[in-house]
């Protein structure tokens, strides 16, 4: 198996995150995307969808989206399970963790992509107003994940999950898309923030 | 269990197909969307995140997402299955429904609720912009659809699955967004679809 990777980009900092947390390593081969390199012909012939990062099996067969790869790797390394393992729990987890995508770490990844200089490079045509109410709708659903962490140590509950992954990454790349943390309030989502990113899988 | 529904909305109709493709019935409300039935006190103190449809277990736990739904129901009726029933197959399949629900589905919703009158109801604010940029986006997609669906019968493979589900949903969803399948071309895609909406568990 290998990974084609992307550097620091939110979707490689969700599998390499993954990959630490299950304790295990691929060779990977790192993208320069500022440079296109997804985009080579080479690159192309592989994952024509252009995202990274993708895995490509030894039998050449490619699987791409982050939560398709974390998935596959899951099935073989099954412990620490970051899917759950109950039906129940898998559920709750797939709720959160998708909850978390289109409501938070897509708002903050369209706040960068329609804002940030950088994010043209990706999105081609920005628009700022779609950035600006990003950028809104990204703040206010912080109240979400704060009830949800009054009652839980973790995002989907009471155990490190897939869906803390997700909410960690997006929160650090608020700064990118130009968002701060309210100094005030949000003393849960706070504590959560402390706990998980001094978690060994975050160092980079 | 019983299931708070949103009628013919998109990801309603999603979880409505893939029951009757597992040929099964749960009791169900409908909430009326348009008179913000989700909304009311009593529907927020359930899912306070007012995304229809939603699962409330026997004991009052709530299963909001619709991919988390599925996946739920998934685990008590295995057949037929329709995640896929090996691990490079649940890979495939979960690929291939993220790859559309991002590159299609989505594209389709944003169209419809920044440029019709009836998507202000749900966006607040619309971006006709963005609305634009998404109609452009949502049928080049098509293209990849195309290419997949000329060496493949259903979108992930030899199997219909529940990114068949997703697809098809958006494909339904085009005319509220205005929206059109190009006439020339798309043949695989056009193949497809006919095969698809032929389903009984289609019927309305």
């Amino acid at each position: 198996m290998k990974i084609y990777d992307g550097g620091r980009a939110p979707n490689p900092r969700r599998v390499q995150i993954f990959l630490k947390e299950k304790g295990i390593q691929i060779e990977t081969q790192q993208l320069d995307l500022n440079a296109h390199e997804h985009r080579s012909p080479e690159m192309l012939a592989k994952n024509p969808v252009a995202t990274v990062p993708f895995l490509e099996l030894d039998d050449g067969t490619v699987i791409s989206e982050t939560i398709a790869i974390c998935r596959y790797i899951e099935e073989h390394h099954k412990e620490p399970d970051l899917f759950g393992s109950t039906p129940l729990e898998r559920a709750t987890i797939e709720m959160w963790n998708r909850r978390v995508e289109f409501g938070f770490f897509l708002r903050v990844a369209h706040s960068f992509r329609h804002l940030h200089p950088g994010g043209a490079v990706l999105e081609g045509e920005q628009i700022p107003d779609w950035g600006r109410k990003n950028q809104k709708l990204a703040i206010e659903y912080l109240d979400v994940l704060e009830t949800q962490l009054a009652s839980n140590q973790f995002i989907a509950g009471d155990k490190f999950s897939v869906a803390d992954i997700t909410t960690i990454v997006a929160v650090q790349f608020l700064k990118p898309a130009r968002l701060e943390i309210p100094n005030d309030g949000l003393m849960n989502f706070k504590r959560w923030m402390k706990e998980v990113t001094a978690r060994p899988s975050m160092e980079l």
